[in-house]
């Protein structure tokens, strides 16, 4: 249960970390889109360990191949499924702690929920998974970007107490690659960067926030009252390992502002458009986009697992002392940027499939 | 579409604000639950207009009538339909703006959407849709708490810029009912009073923050990979209106911790039980419960409907100015409340029908 | 769980044969439907008892109230919620049954699974419980004819040992409406009504089959591999109350055809268009409307409530003789053809919404 | 869209008969489950061709492959993931008829819902696309066998107009295995073989019918009134390649039996188990399992593709002449055995999950 995210654009995922292989399988794609493995692979890249010096070292190439759905180059409209074949699982380094509950992971709750776990790596609850996630939000962006011009840039706004400096409305994806950190601030991306560097030779860890932005969506997405567009964004968000909170528009920071300041005057653009003066509604109301950008945010809360020596106890229930071992990211936040577009494309992706379907055009 | 909400506790809800009803139908409820239409009724209260001074005083009883799914105050395991006629519609109020766009409010997206929308109060974009939740959560709670021990509690942890002083482990039911603004500390509860009552002498609206905690929560709720406790939680707060945020645990406070301080090591305790020492995590752990008090934080923007003048545009697209009429709330938050309240339980039932489904125990 | 039919055309029903009242709920119609009272109640009055001296003589006026989900006599988008209050139930008749389980009724598997049941009534295994469904799928048909001419005629093909002659393209719904029975063919309407006439004085019940067509289908609509369109619309009808079987076009009688006999011939009509030379598919290839007229029969087993005296068990396990009480019908045939209608439609309707979603048009 | 079935035990699958592979998800598997690979080959092997003479020649191993959910031979209670590569595909048999449509065949639907179709083999129409259904399955039926000892014996009831005498509440599953035909009536199975190789040399294809009983099936399972159980299995019946008709227990045959003659009636067995004389209703009583024998019988019919002439038109609407090439089967109820068992047993499963969901126990 669990596995399957949207309704129309239907994605569901399979795979461990420390397994062959991991996969999505894409249902409702409409047919007659150019599928191209180097958009896929492109977001895959930006997702794969071994990317800097701050990143897990695991060696994946991470390649994605289509097993189905796919005709000519053409989607079918039959289900899609791509697969990613796991290179280099390390698994003896996990073989110390295989009995131990990592503080804050998901070895205890895992193991408590369905009374066994793979302790070879993460399971089911390593950011591994996201890859199926990666590969459909790269052909739900591709749509999105062809049938109205979405255009969907996710960056980290924050590392630790690094708060980068960036206007969500002329943020580049240029920009955004051209940092190693993907945080667009120069002078804040290399403070990031030490930042992580240190944590890392700390055998410590590092939390931060990821903005996004999606420029040209399409007015009227979003199916209230429990579909809201907004809702399934932070569903989408949270479902994500590590994060621990979502906001749109002026989010908890807004809740200091008066009605009056607060709410977005409309007004009529020289092209005839509806627009709004300010933006603190974040592109959506009442739970349906508005056609002014979305801005988001995604807390990630520091890495779990840490090299440092930690107080815990084993399936015994004993006090023990843990060492992590294994490859891990000190940050997740640069490789979680291209996971958070992908989430958003694939809500979006859905919202139009489903607007299109109740209301015969979107 | 987007109106039923969960997967084996199903509700499903419908009526707009000056319609004849609002309802809702409970479908998966265990048979053999004692349903007591005082239970319903007390938190419907809790959320009904005219409590104080600074709410709407829209009259309504909000009487809630059960028309199916009990026989003999048992549940019989088929659909509950429980239904609260609409008393008090005052449409002429919403004449005068008929066919302008309050800003922030929903009136531009459902227009533009579905091409049509009930301009007599605010359709299905009103609270009062959460009629039906509070009324299906009153059933949710009530089975949590006979069978777990589940208690829920919901307060207001800020208003505007006053930030109340509350420990989530102490707070009580009793403290929290105790304030018109449901602050269960009394010296910010007095300030949010007199603050909110300023805010409406201004004509002008507030936001806020509301903290929940649940206590007892059973160890194992919650379906990795996209149906995560948390990230069902976090639909479930965004799908409510004016709700611009969602935060667990540590949230977004949590980033600028490092990981070997924010990681919350495990120990155990007394009774033998697994615990942890600090609880970041906010109760749940890789998408599932752990057994320590869940904390959540749901931020609401101030209502958009204010009675100030305020610069829109209408239907043929317009300037005009609108002044607000209509009887509103100029803070949603200590009617918000017992709805958070609902929304957690249902979530939390939903995943409590969903583990024994597919694991065979709770 | 279960109460809830369709995707993205979602109906969900509830209400008991003896409670107060019976509803539906519709979350996806398209907006700005005209909703006409009189097509629901047409299709209502169809379905209601006590039409002829061989159906249940239970006085009910089966009217029908909107209380949600339209406005100025169009659909909203939102849900669109109907209610009928029951106002002629005599629970008296089944107090000297309250624990003794029908032969062949749900009385047993009721108490069996839920541990209680509402034996005032059918409760939810009674026919009263397809008002929702007929209701909804007037509007559905409404849509259908509007959008597409869709024509959907079904009709008593068989009632015990006798079979109509009746030429599925050639039926008409003046014909069907002109049989008390629902038979267009006049010498068999007869015959099953003095048929029907006898086994009600026998106090014993008659089955039969019902017959029903569908013109002018788009092409294109289901969605294999599991939600072919031919597979919902077997669950559409195994959902009903009575029902054995389901077969479409040449059915259980095609097998004895080789395939040379069985396989439809394509050809080019004048018009241009794809047609079929015969049509033992019976409007679906491969899960996937064609064009040609949808063909189905659904089997219909003779009532079981009768009220000649039956051997059975009572709560306790203990042998007891029934003698059956209240007003049931000896036939559920005639009563049965707008049910199966509104069932068909609704399948249609969830399937033109999917098409256009995925596909983008229909 | 369409490719998932069911709630609780969800089975996903992908992939057409010329692509690289065929596979499936399954998600919500309990943990803990013995997964023993032999098991899921067997029912492979029972459908694979070139099993005897008058099955399709095409050569396929068929081996399964399980890349994730199962950790040292135990269920993870996370997605299940199987893989089947396709080794003999022949796609230059299709070539000549790449742009014809094959009469009765899904070409013509499948080109026209899409716009594209993949003409090498049949896609996703192909009944290779039930590999996935198989191998899901064999893991549900071991686990109804460990748990409730329930027994699915699924036969051939009848090929063209060769009709088997067949007790269904003794047949053995080594008496179905031990004929070519899956038919336990040895005699009627020697007529069954003559007749398929008969037609196979006359370049034609056959029908038929078959039959399936489930022993021991837990009482209370299915859920009203839309998801009765008998419903899940209709659909799940006609959601298989060729099959055209459904029916349970007395189904279309029992419409000529009166109400008096048709009751099941109930008695107490020596084992103070609730039993019924006679059983007309096939074990499903208001949609709910009874506890008796289910009887369920699929009509399929005979193969669209045949290797004789036929008559019909190209892409272009010109009338052309098609003669059939590839390897076919000229009768498909032998390999349909065991796929009509695995659906039997993925409905069975998913709604003992639901039942232990929403009622706590089975």
């Amino acid at each position: 249960m669990g596995n399957t995210f949207g309704r129309m654009f239907r994605v569901t995922t399979w795979g461990e970390s420390h397994g062959d292989a991991v996969g999505v399988t894409i249902d409702g794609c409409p047919p007659l889109v150019e599928i191209d493995l180097a958009d896929i692979q492109y977001d895959l890249d930006r997702r794969k360990p071994g990317q800097s010096l701050i990143t897990s070292q695991r060696r994946e190439s991470d390649r994605a191949q289509i097993l189905s759905g796919v005709f000519e180059d053409q989607s079918l409209g039959t289900p899609i499924h791509i697969i990613v074949h796991n290179e280099d699982q390390k698994s003896k380094d996990y073989e110390h702690m295989k009995d131990k509950f990592r503080p804050s992971h998901a070895d205890f709750t895992y193991q408590s929920k369905y009374g066994i776990r793979n302790w070879k790596g993460g399971g089911r609850a390593s950011a591994r998974e996201t890859i199926g996630r990666v590969a459909a939000g790269a052909i739900a962006k591709k749509i999105l970007k062809n049938d109205y011009d979405v255009q969907i840039i996710g960056y980290v706004k924050q590392i630790w107490n690094i708060i980068a400096d960036i206007d969500p409305s002329k943020v580049s994806k240029d920009g955004v690659e051209s940092s190693s950190i993907r945080c667009p601030d120069p002078v804040s991306s290399e403070k990031m960067f030490n930042a992580i560097d240190k944590a890392r030779k700390n055998r410590d860890s590092l939390g931060g926030i990821i903005e996004l932005v999606v420029h040209n969506v399409p007015i009227g997405l979003g199916s209230p009252v429990f579909d809201k567009l907004d809702a399934d964004l932070a569903k989408a968000m949270l479902s994500l390992p590590a994060s621990k909170g979502f906001e749109i528009g002026s989010g908890f920071g807004g809740v200091s502002m008066p009605g009056s300041e607060h709410n977005d005057e409309f007004y009529t653009s020289e092209k005839g458009t509806v627009k709004t003066r300010t933006n603190y509604s974040g592109g959506i109301q009442g739970g349906i986009s508005n056609g002014e950008d979305i801005i988001i945010r995604v807390a990630f809360k520091p890495p779990a697992t840490i090299m440092k020596e930690q107080n815990t106890i084993n399936e015994n229930l004993e006090d023990v002392v843990l060492e992590g071992r294994g490859r891990h990211d000190p940050c997740v936040l640069p490789r979680a940027v291209p996971i958070v577009e992908a989430m958003t494309a694939l809500v979006l992706m859905d919202h139009v499939l489903l607007q299109r379907g109740q209301v015969g055009h979107v």
